[in-house]
């Protein structure tokens, strides 16, 4: 019996944690890490504000478990689209695209995961994604390289710029989509993702060649 | 005589805080804002903490301004690369390449400037100079297309490819210089320099024009 009855408990505390974790999220997406306030998240989750540091030992501990959990579905998305059958140019085209027309679809979950200033130890988790972002860039020019649909170059180097160029013009604060885009507007997205999609391939792409 | 002595007040409360900040900076520029502890700097510049506390409201505060001083000499930096004789392309890959140089140089300074997370309060100032790099760049790839060297584009977005590519593969935390760099070797880092600049231009640049 006791056996049972702490596992009943475990049950309870793992379904408390992702009720936090779930309305954190939601606080996260509508308006980023800054307002998603504890005493705002305890409300949504119908949960004391204590029981929140009885699972996580502070607000930046929660706040980077929430970044660890929505950055690694992102991540996934990018492995996916770059995974599918074509050369190494086309599957690079396709995955920035993915990546662009998500973030653009959630401008302000994206905002929050890639450019918002938040905590160190948030900032710190983010470095982590961003390397694996590049890794997977990387991985693809590699491969690129190897059957010929890109020139030889510093694939890691040109990875970590892709990263920097996409998440900067699509998310970053100087992004049209922090100034003066008009949400809803497909065809405006459209021609953004475009855009960067562009700039990122003409990078990667030897014009001599 | 009341008058002269507050005027001579005003230039000592002016010394100790110039000589704040120089200490501040040395701290930065040798081991990023996290090594810039209050006590390090009092101790440096021969102050009291508490002397630190009555020329800044915070430490936070201390940093944006150290924030402001040293980018504002980077940015400068830009602007008078970019305003040579030559084409917008030629402009460009010279302020890109010293821009990129100087970081190379100053790697823990470039780092602490660029990438090194910190107290939001610098984020937000660190945003207010990524604007500054933009418009820079922007402006003289308005002029490259109204001269015809550079294609038909849109400049805002492409000034912020360029911002997010040379920032994030030269100092942020996936560059080499954050990782498998030999520093002082010349030769790698032309080779990087000439590799991220190439990046960039070739993003700019139309490969079918």
């Amino acid at each position: 019996m006791a056996y049972r009855e702490t596992e009943k408990m475990r049950q309870r505390k793992a379904q408390a944690r992702n009720k936090i974790i779930e309305c954190t999220w939601e606080c996260v997406a509508e308006g980023g890490f800054r307002s998603a306030r504890i005493t705002r998240i305890a409300g949504l989750a119908g949960v004391a504000t204590g029981t929140i540091y009885r699972h996580f030992e502070s607000r930046e501990d929660l706040f980077a478990e929430i970044f660890r959990l929505a950055t690694q579905r992102e991540v996934d998305k990018v492995a996916e689209a770059l995974s599918v059958p074509g050369n190494a140019v086309e599957r690079l085209d396709g995955a920035l695209r993915k990546f662009a027309q998500r973030a653009l679809k959630g401008p302000m979950k994206a905002w929050a995961l890639i450019a918002e200033p938040v905590d160190p130890k948030v900032e710190q988790e983010r470095l982590v994604y961003r390397k694996a972002y590049a890794s997977l860039f990387e991985k693809a020019i590699q491969d690129g390289i190897a059957e010929g649909s890109l020139s030889e170059q510093n694939a890691r180097l040109s990875s970590t710029c892709l990263v920097g160029a996409i998440s900067e013009s699509l998310v970053g604060p100087l992004s049209p989509t922090q100034t003066n885009t008009t949400p809803g507007n497909d065809n405006n997205q459209d021609e953004l993702v475009n855009a960067i999609v562009c700039f990122c391939i003409r990078g990667l792409t030897d014009s001599r060649s």
